[in-house]
């Protein structure tokens, strides 16, 4: 993706390109992170770096630290994880090569980087930033309600993890390529190292969480649009909050409402089954009015992942026809995902 | 009011009895803290302190520190603010007196009382504590929607500062005088003094929102109410993140919508009108479902201090009708209060 067109105030920025730290884990599922990175910002990565021996790769070009550097690199990010969270003594020694190769670190990691002393030690010998995309920036202000200019579009969704980070990355990918001016505003800490900046919306302090939206899709041009990704479910018993001060302060003109088919009940919650599909997209108005009178629904993203490719097109051709609206799965793409970005933009 | 009938883990716990201390300000609407503890807590003070020559008093019997210790106090409250929130240097003497006598400091200004280093040094000679009512207790957990037992009311609003924090301690009052087994739990800084303690819902990590609610009404016997003090509203483009958690987490048996008939526009906010209170009742019946299927109003809370007697009852009694539920001003009381409280137990 392209770097954004503005650099927002109050929001985190992260020094771009990568180098992308694989660990020395051998299980790709603990490597979503770089997979995602790999994927969504490739040209803002010049290389990968695994160590001990282990085979992990996602297609970049191999790395040293000081190569990464030689090669214009500013940063190491982390882009795998361990159970745990933790920074395993076995990768010590390398983040602490990166920073005296002159290149910061970037972790989303629970265990803050700081913490290890040599780590620590490391980056203020050099003067380098060890930056934890976790951490909300500094002075969020409080939410003011206030109609901004310019177009915007959020990912919402019936649970979390139903895929709003992909839907939103995906949408945004599809306006690019249709030359329109738009940037995707990350809410999370995979899309934060993604697009290279944004708020991690699930730390902001609740007072502050319509304010922390509202900063990051600051006012634009009147054709541009920020496409914004979701955090949560207004149905989800835990993390509703997050999911409500997201929509007041995204004001969004367009929402699309990402959905897992196939889940039966809230994931991780005891006794909590998924929301209609269309219970979504009314409690999301009436909700998101509030800030924008003129909310609507873009259209469903559906992740079928867990479906043959001739069930999920019989299921997003008969959901499409049911609830009157496009339905379309981002990562199948094809003529139903066209259909879905063209009413987002209608 | 009484004592809570038990110590919350997870919540904070304020050392009580208070000296409540009234600053060296003039203005009594500078005390309204004080005032709300004199009014709700007399029974947890020992006496009161102004200093500098002010005649502000809140009816209490005025005492030095040494003389609170003596007459079993334990911490000194600040009742007074003053513009900026910041803690005057002619107030640090008295302070340092507090803590060298053996009282704990509570705060709930803007300012750490441990960033004057007079306050902190002699917090720590003496072993005391400096307590800040806007700082959450540690370790809050992720909620899980897990329904508890004992029942369970929470103040919603129009609006913020409509009479939530006062209509929650008036219900817990009312119920308290039925002999009903009951605690009022508070969620903002006046509240969580008033109370002895509570979580200031507002400065929690909106993804422990919810999860904070429920630490703060735990399971209790069958006939137990907790009485919730409110945050925000649903409809407040700054606050709604707040409300939800606390709704979602709370799981209210029965909820009270407060309202002050005269205010035309949200408080602070351009822009933004006060939603009618039935549309309050509708949002928070279907959002607060999720967690308790039973929800049902109680009644409306009316703030009627800028009516005449007659105007309010008028107002009352016509709105009670049109909206076929009780309606009452709590601080006015009288049988359409007790109605309201009928409604609220039905």
């Amino acid at each position: 993706m392209n770097a954004p067109s503005q650099t927002l105030a109050g929001s985190l920025n992260l020094p771009q390109p990568y180098l992308l730290f694989l660990g020395d884990v051998a299980e790709p599922s603990f490597a979503k992170t770089a997979f995602g990175l790999a994927h969504w910002a490739s040209d803002r990565c010049v290389g990968e770096l695994a160590i001990g021996g282990s085979a992990l790769s996602v297609g970049l070009t191999p790395m040293t630290p000081a190569e990464a550097v030689a090669a214009g690199g500013k940063a190491l990010v982390i882009g795998v994880a361990n159970s745990g969270g933790v920074i395993p003594e076995s990768w010590q020694a390398t983040l602490v090569e990166a920073l005296d190769a002159g290149l910061d670190i970037v972790s989303g990691l629970h265990v803050r980087l700081g913490a290890i002393p040599a780590i620590a030690e490391a980056a203020k010998r050099n003067g380098r930033r060890l930056i934890d995309v976790r951490t909300p920036p500094a002075g969020i202000p409080v939410g003011t309600g206030r109609k901004r200019s310019g177009k915007r579009l959020l990912a919402v969704g019936t649970d979390c993890a139903v895929g709003k980070k992909y839907t939103a990355l995906a949408i945004h990918r599809a306006m690019a390529e249709r030359g329109i001016d738009a940037d995707f505003r990350a809410t999370g800490q995979t899309g934060i190292m993604i697009a290279g900046g944004g708020i991690p919306m699930d730390a902001v302090i609740s007072d502050f969480e319509a304010g922390a939206a509202e900063v990051l899709s600051p006012d634009a041009p009147a054709g541009h649009w920020d496409v914004i990704e979701g955090q949560g479910s207004l149905f989800n018993p835990s993390f509703a909050a997050v999911t409500l001060g997201l929509l007041h302060g995204s004001q969004p003109d367009v929402f699309v409402v990402c959905h897992d088919p196939a889940r039966k009940a809230m994931l991780g919650i005891d006794g909590f089954g998924l929301p209609p599909v269309e219970e979504v997209i009314d409690m999301t108005v009436r909700l998101g009015k509030l800030t924008n009178p003129d909310i609507r629904c873009g259209g469903i993203s559906f992740n079928t992942g867990s479906y043959s490719a001739e069930e999920a097109d019989r299921l997003i051709a008969r959901e499409s026809d049911r609830l009157g609206i496009p339905v379309a799965d981002p990562v199948r793409g094809g003529r139903a995902f066209d259909a879905l970005v063209d009413h987002c933009l209608a």
